[in-house]
């Protein structure tokens, strides 16, 4: 009804993709692993509502007052201290900024550094927020191709050459939509190509501490660099609902992202802000993730197991050593989106691959989420799925 | 040290005027006017806390878990119901969206509208924040001339003419800055001449609520076209630090928001959505209103008291019927900006007119806030400008 009146970048912005398989897969009948939702016990309900009381009377008015952009001091400081002790970083809260959630850093992230058809390399498949996040200021994407150990060198190297991005977003941990993780070897050596171009890279890790086998691998060029933004959240290990993630850069970024801060929202909720540091406060946060990772190893290899039992064999997937997803690759001339459509037919629903494609459709690969079912529902489900495979 | 890689919006983006000012005043010695807190009378502390407890036991994990982009059911519902019951707005829940803060509602609104270069008509002076907002996406503005009693009506119909905008940003209540209200007429007035344009209209009002003389006034072509976009907000009469704001339009304008504030923050804190819904559901939203109101007056009066007895007789101030600011305005050649130092030097502090005007420096106005001083605060404040008004 206002066609004439839209910006171009709204026009060309695809209704999301994920949003509508998610309207189809509502019906209590389906079971369904299309979703991203952490399971609720990942909410320490009981200690937040502890905290909750605590900061009204320990804080008064000012849980409920203005305050200001680049976040509350003491919940800086915690992510401070924890980033010193994972990962000896030299920094200090004026290198962090609180967003509302890692998907309000995309947003800010653009605004700071995308002028129209600035090139941004990201993996293939890529994380759909990011690119419709970024594709609001025009980003001409180049997808590089990721493996089972991470990106693809050979790849990354003409990318490079070729198109110079101005900026790269990568995740590189248990990474969605695939669950894979890049090895030391391969960070190593991304690094080695990156480090003396002009270009900032962005690392997007809100399942990192997900992390159920094997040990934690130091981020591509950790303290080698200050051209590096680290986004995090307390979305997958606290709760999502607060909308709280951040970015570590170097100063001069983060006051560049609180200036593109201030005119988007002002500051994100200073109630949530005081509510998650209170909590980590006065309880273990390690403890807590323990409890996650032990559920979500157990859901996860619910699913393994399953998909080993019932897919044909000339289906792939990924084994993921973290995170909450799996990634599915059916054989080359098959669609997902035919699939899907079978699937729904069994009561079973998952993502087609399609969204995380830059100017690909109709592809033979298809995520699927563990998280939020129990083992049993998680084997029937992929035993549905596994007879629309036989179907299609 | 990263000149080369950031956007051209962000290189041409002041860092903010006001924060820079704010944090001069924040010594304890200085009587500050600068700011736009509401008072924390207005934040119901304790019927917050029993609502925050109430939510934990009633809906337990769906308050922490992810949640729907356009906003909470319930408090969409109570939005609804409350303009129908104020305007006779004919609208359901679907012409409602709640954003993060008023500020993201602007933010959408440019991601939804604005192509680079696209003509704005604003208020001369207009809202900082709506001035910065725009400018992330290439606004151009132009600026109409704000009177005792609206806009002027020859300048509307040459910027109309001349300029033919795409959109218009307007306060029409106590106006920020100049504290300001369009009368009856003049927004019939205003109507008339841009009811045919194709022409999206903005109205903001944070601040309609807290009217504390007159009657309510209907806004500008209330119910008579569906190119109108009304911003609302919690900040002001239950808590800022929530960050809830909501804008009521057409359906179709309410998706593309939609999708816009998909790929900016998902989705505003679910918490704080079941936390004001629910306050506002177990208490009487008006009987607090008009606790503030009454305490509003108060500190209006004080201030224009102590300006009538202390200013010198050439310097001219609005007298607000609401809201939270006044506007002064010193002779023609006086600059508010040496004004301001003179005064720092006195111990009292308020915002230099500048930020608020395009393209425009060195002005002989300036903004005044009085919710956040007691009475005699006031008077010994407005008495220390008068002191430097009579030495500059």
């Amino acid at each position: 009804m206002f066609e004439k009146l839209y910006s171009e970048r709204i026009k060309k912005t695809p209704s999301s993709f994920i949003r509508e398989i998610l309207k189809v897969t509502q019906k209590p009948e389906i079971i369904s692993f299309a979703g991203g939702l952490p399971n609720p016990i990942s909410f320490p309900q009981e200690e937040l509502k502890v905290s909750m009381n605590r900061i009204a009377e320990k804080y008064g008015a000012k849980i409920y007052q203005y305050s200001t952009t680049v976040g509350l001091d003491i919940l800086r400081e915690y992510i401070v201290e924890r980033y010193k002790k994972l990962w000896n970083m030299d920094i200090t809260i004026d290198n962090v900024i609180i967003t509302t959630g890692s998907q309000q850093a995309l947003d800010l992230i653009a605004k700071v550094f995308i002028n129209e058809n600035d090139k941004v390399m990201v993996e293939k498949p890529s994380y759909l927020g990011l690119l419709q996040a970024f594709c609001m200021y025009d980003a001409d994407f180049i997808q590089t191709k990721l493996n089972e150990d991470g990106l693809d060198i050979e790849e990354l190297k003409n990318t490079i050459k070729t198109h110079k991005p101005k900026l790269a977003y990568l995740i590189p941990n248990f990474q969605n939509p695939t669950g894979l993780t890049y090895s030391k070897e391969n960070r190593e050596a991304v690094f080695e190509v990156i480090k003396d171009e002009d270009m900032i890279l962005i690392q997007d890790d809100p399942y990192g501490e997900l992390r159920f086998e094997g040990d934690r691998i130091p981020y591509i060029g950790l303290n080698q660099t200050n051209k590096n933004i680290y986004l995090g959240s307390f979305s997958k290990i606290v709760t999502p609902g607060m909308r709280l993630g951040y970015a570590i850069a170097d100063k001069e970024i983060i006051k560049m992202l609180e200036t593109a801060k201030q005119a988007s929202d002002l500051h994100s909720n200073i109630f949530g802000q005081y509510l998650i540091a209170d909590y980590l406060q006065n309880n273990d946060l390690d403890k807590h993730i323990e409890k996650i990772k032990k559920l979500y190893k157990t859901q996860a290899n619910a699913m393994i197991l399953a998909m080993e039992e019932f897919f044909p064999k000339n289906v792939k997937f990924t084994y993921p050593k973290g995170g909450m997803f799996t990634w599915v690759t059916l054989p080359a001339e098959k669609s997902a989106i035919k699939l899907f459509e079978k699937a729904i037919a069994k009561n079973v629903a998952f993502v087609p691959g399609d969204p995380f494609y830059v100017n690909t459709q109709n592809v033979n690969t298809l995520r699927l989420n563990y998280t939020n079912a129990d083992s049993e529902t998680i084997k029937e489900g992929i035993s549905r799925l596994a007879d629309a495979m036989n179907e299609a």
